[in-house]
Formats: C-alpha cells, sequence, structure tokens
C-alpha cells in the first residue's frame, strides 16, 4: 500500500493537514496564533485573551474577556475523587505523569459525551491543570491539603499563588502572563499531533490531551528548560560556565535550549522571554544565574552558530520566580492546552482518520514451527 | 517549510517509518506478524507464545514458553494505591477511560526511568490490564474486591476467572486465546501510530500506552465490535435483521463491523473468529445471535460488496461467552498492548521525533487591536 517515501525520517516537511492557528518559522514574523505576531501578543495581550483568541477564533472584547476570566476562575476546583487520586500518587513520580494521570481521571468524571461539548471541556481543563499540579505537589512535598481556588484573575498568578501559598507579586504575574503565552501553540509539534491523531480516531478531549501530555514529557519535546536549568545552576560565574561548556561542546555533549527543527536563525520568543529574566534578575539582585545564562548564550553562538530557543532563558525566569525545576514542564502544559485543544476542535470539524503506512522490513513469509522443533 | 503535499488526507497511503512487526493487506496473507501468517498463529500457538514472537523477536521454545507464562502469571498483582484509584472511578465511566487511567497511574507507581527497563514494562502491562479492568469493573458493579491472582496459565483463561468469578471453561479459553491473537498487531493503525508519536519524543512506555489507548477509544478506531454487538442484539430472527438491515442501508445509516481502511476483499481474520463463534454458539444452543449474524454478513456482501472484518464476529463470540459488550474495547487493549509496546522499541531504536508539517489556511498576518476598540 506504500507508494510514496517521506523526504526525511520523522514525517519532516510533510504535511498532515491543514490548520489556521499557527505559523512557524515564516519569515518576517516567525510565530503567529491566528495571524497575530507572538511578540506582539505578548507585548500587548493577556494569556486569556490568547486563550480565548485560540479556542474561539478571536481575541475578546472586553466584556466577553471579563467574562471568560469569571467563568474561568469558576473551574477551579477539584473534584473529591481527583483529590484522592493525587493523594495516591506519590513525592517521588514524574510531574508529567502527575499532569497525564490527572487529565485521564477527571476524564471518567466529567466525561465529554458529545463534541458539542468541546469548549467547555478545553475551558475546563485550562483552569484546573494548576489545581491539579499544586494539590498533588503541596499535599505530596508539604504534606498540605490546599484549597484550589484563589481569587487570582490570571491563570499565571493563580497558580503561583497555590504553588507558594500567597498572592504573586504583580511583576511575577506578568512574567507568567507572557510565559504562558510564549508556549500556547506551535503548529504540528509532537504533542500536538499526537492529540491531533487520536482526534482523528473521534475520541474525546480527554484522551487526546493526555496523550499529548504524554508526548510533551519526552526529553526530546518538553523539559529542555529543565534541562538547561540542570546545566547552569551547576555554574557560579560566567567564567566557569565558558570553561565547562567549552568542555561540553568538546565532548560533544548536548546542550539543552539551543537550536531548533523550525527556526533556521532564531527562535522568536527567546528575546521575549530573556527581557524578563533579566528584569527578574535585577529584582531579585541575581549576580550569577543571569550572567552565567548570557555567557552561555553567548558562546553557543560563537562557537556552534547556535541560538538561544524558548526554553533557555525560561530556565533562569522560573527559578527567580521560586518555581521548582521539575514543575518546569507542567506550565507549558498549562498553556499548550489551548493549542492542543483547538487543533482537535479543528481535526474534528474536517476529520479523516490518521493512518500512515510504512515500509516493511522483516522477515519474509514463515510457518509456525511446532513448539518442541524450536531453537 | 511544507513542499510535499500528501496523496490523501489523514497520511493514507504515506510511508511513516519502517517496521519489522507486521504487514498488512499483502496478498496470499492479509495479515502478519514477524512474518507468520496471523491465521497460522491462531490455529498453532498460544497469545503468550505470539505476545513473546512479538516482544522478544522470535517464537518461544518450550522451556522459554513456560518461564514466560510463569514470568507473566507473577505480574498480575495491583499495587494497592492504583486499588485505590480504580475504586474511586464511577460504574457509569467509560472502561476505556479505566483502561488509561489505569495504565498513566501505573507509570507513577512503576514508573520507566530508563529504557533497558522496557521488555519488564511491557510484560508488567501485559500481565496487569485484566487485573486492572476486572478489579474497576467488579467494585463499581458488584461491590466486591477481587484478588486479580489466578492460578490460570493464559490471559484469556485469567481474564475470564476475574470477570465471572471462577474458571473458564476449556472452550472459553480457546477462543479467548484466538481473540487475543487476532487483534495482537496490525502496522500503523492510529492507536499505534500514536504510540510511536509519543515514543519519537522518547518519552516513557507508559506515556505512550496511555495515549495509545486513548486513541483507540475512538469509535473509528475501537469499539466497532461494540457497535456491531449493539446492531445485532435487536434482532431476534435472521429476518428481522434483514429487514431492519435493509431499512438501515436504505437510511445510509453507517454499519459497524464491515470493510476496512485496508483490506480490499476479505479480512483475514473472520474466518477464524467466525469459526469459532459458530462453535460457541453450539455450546449454548443458541438459535437467535449466529443465525442473525450471518444473515447480516450474508446481506452486507449481497448488498454492498462489503466483508465482514475482525470486529463482527466478535460480537457475537464475546456475548456468548457472558462479556458485557461495555468490555469489549479494553479486550482488544489487552491484546494489541503487544503491538504498541514493540513499536515503541522499534521507534526507540531507530528514532527521529515525528513532526510532520501543516499547510497553513488562517488569517494573514494582522495587528493586535487595543481591547477597548474590538468588537
Amino acid at each position: 500500500m506504500t507508494e510514496k517515501k517521506i523526504g526525511g525520517a520523522g514525517l519532516r516537511g510533510q504535511s498532515a493537514g491543514a490548520t489556521a492557528l499557527c505559523t512557524v518559522g515564516q519569515k518576517g514574523t516567525g510565530l503567529t496564533y491566528r495571524g497575530y505576531d507572538v511578540r506582539d501578543l505578548a507585548d500587548n495581550t493577556s494569556f486569556e485573551e490568547v486563550a480565548y483568541l485560540i479556542l474561539y477564533g478571536e481575541l475578546p472584547t472586553r466584556s466577553q474577556l471579563d467574562a471568560y476570566i469569571q467563568r474561568l476562575k469558576g473551574m477551579r476546583d477539584l473534584p473529591q475523587p481527583l483529590r484522592e487520586v493525587l493523594e495516591r500518587i506519590p513525592k517521588d513520580a514524574h510531574p508529567m505523569d502527575v499532569m497525564r494521570t490527572g487529565a485521564s481521571m477527571l476524564g471518567n468524571l466529567e466525561t465529554e459525551t458529545d463534541f458539542s461539548q468541546q469548549q467547555d471541556v478545553a475551558d475546563r481543563l485550562l483552569a484546573v491543570f494548576p489545581s491539579i499540579i499544586n494539590y498533588w505537589y503541596r499535599y505530596s512535598h508539604d504534606g498540605v491539603r490546599i484549597d484550589p481556588n484563589t481569587d487570582d484573575d490570571s491563570i499565571g498568578g493563580h497558580f503561583l499563588h497555590l504553588l507558594h501559598g500567597k498572592p504573586a507579586s504583580q511583576l511575577h504575574a506578568d512574567v507568567m502572563n507572557v510565559s504562558l503565552i510564549l508556549y500556547a501553540e506551535h503548529e504540528f509539534n509532537a504533542s500536538t499531533f499526537t492529540a491531533r491523531v487520536c482526534a482523528s480516531t473521534l475520541s474525546d478531549m480527554h484522551s487526546c490531551v493526555t496523550g499529548a501530555i504524554g508526548s510533551l514529557r519526552g526529553p526530546l519535546h518538553g523539559g529542555a528548560n529543565e534541562a538547561a536549568m540542570a546545566m547552569i545552576e551547576q555554574w557560579s560565574s560566567p567564567e566557569e560556565a565558558r570553561r565547562e561548556l567549552k568542555a561540553m561542546l568538546d565532548r560533544k555533549d548536548k546542550v539543552m535550549g539551543f537550536g531548533h527543527a523550525i527556526y533556521r536563525e532564531s527562535d522568536p520568543r527567546n528575546a521575549v522571554i530573556k527581557g524578563w529574566s533579566k528584569k527578574l534578575a535585577d529584582d531579585v539582585g541575581d549576580t550569577t544565574l543571569y550572567p552565567v545564562s548570557e555567557a552561555v548564550e553567548q558562546m553557543m553562538w560563537d562557537e556552534k552558530k547556535l541560538f538561544a530557543n524558548a526554553d533557555f532563558f525560561h530556565a533562569s525566569a522560573y527559578h527567580f520566580m521560586g518555581i521548582p525545576t521539575k514543575l518546569f514542564t507542567p506550565i507549558f502544559v498549562m498553556s499548550r492546552l489551548t493549542g492542543w485543544a483547538a487543533h482537535v476542535m479543528e481535526q474534528r470539524e474536517n476529520n479523516r482518520i490518521i493512518r500512515p503506512s510504512a515500509d516493511y522490513v522483516g522477515p519474509e513469509l514463515r510457518e509456525v514451527t511446532p513448539i518442541d522443533q524450536r531453537g
């Protein structure tokens, strides 16, 4: 059945469908959501506006936004059985496994039985993910059963409030807002494509999102900012960073947070988050992590012509806000949920089951040998 | 970035990689697992031999098989936190959501931290899925906390034993064995492809399998045997079946269990399961369901030139063994886990992240309008 060969492995450069959600790597813009440059959105909107744009198609008016914020604030609570499930996940679990299990469990309790519910399910997941990860984190690490309801208007502020047990500063809420905008959508990346393959069987939203979380968990996809953090926090000065990074490059070690599968010259998200990381460094009086990060960025460009991608300065930015490194990728989930859910809706609108072929490289036809004659 | 157009939507006829596991739709064989015709395997082997073949590469010798059976028997127990999670899933949940959540929760408790553990994780999932679904089913429906350990050698016999609370007859264990063989593997179908996309990010086995379950849940993929059952059990005679089916065809209703995306002339699995369904009908003295099924098969061929696929006679076969219709697709999971896990291992062996492109059909570049000027 296989007539056509792919250009590269991993379907690289192959179109697997149409989307109105996103462009990646187009000259002059780099990254757009429904036609808006992500830098324009990061400068001039809130994450709730961007979520509305991605999920509902257009930026909201003031009254639409106010109503949307109230709606999401009313969807933050956790059903009791889901709390009890989260309490049974050990402290040393992978936080992405917690997110995956939380999304899956919610599907048992609030099943999408009809596609007319898809917007509600997407909004609910958007509102509840900060509650899921923080309920588990605070219970397993601090023995505290948090109340997942706060009065914060923003999802980013709400997340930090639950994590730290107190309202976030305006600066921190602003950085979370920008971060969630930057990670919201990125075309047919592997986790989004997972969601679309699942959606193409006409499965439910929770299945699609649960599958996408599993793919984002992989170290080749999400997790680059965690790996970048693990690297930079080892170094106490730009000089040490340059020396050790040089040794890493000589050993041909992989350096996470640099380069990109699609972008060729730069990642448009880097300058944005870098600027905010600098503000945070100034705010906390940091004289180590930010200079180390800058030294690494410079050296990667000088030595390898590799640019920092969205993940690299996210590491220091999150760290400055007191976010434990292991929660970096769950924040990615809180943001990318918008893209995943919108792609699921788009796939459903004009669906054909995604079922590629394969090149067979196995044994020729053979007969079963009776078991006592094998070996 | 998108230069190449796909031949059809849904990547149909496009190669998305290489596999040594399976051929589908090749002349003269129809379906092979690692070079063996599925009919040869169904006639001459046990499901445990087939699972070993798919997961380890070759059919086992007698001593390898004996050791494998003992190994799997020792892996059937459920960790206490997983039991407690299953007890919190309501009776009216979708059983595939239960399987998905069970697989995901297990990933928190027995995380695959290194790919050297992949065979162990696959064997564990193979052994534990019948325990997961039956523990939930019996607890939520009958209020019973079952002991997930039985002394049955076969996975099929074990499943029926847990479900019915007594050892299965030889005939029933034999039918389950054949059924599990027939569903074990099917190349790059949507659930398997989901698993491979997830694996391509180098995520863990539980994430890949959890995602695959979510895709199999979709009505365009798994679930056709459930839909076939719902249809045929309405009819009390071949005459009524022919009359009502004719009306369905006139209304252009979709009839599940017929035709196939890849097979053109017949599904090689149909004759096998049909033969066993007939034996079960004779065994229970059925004079309705099997004749109705035969009448439907004949009429679908006469009127639409559509052949019964693997799912159609599975409906009556499972029903004759007292299996509730809602558990049909979870049985599919118990079997297909072998294929999914083997594809994950194969993807890992020669990996590139699966990241296709998309055709952009959205708005042109536009500037963010200040919120109070929108609308």
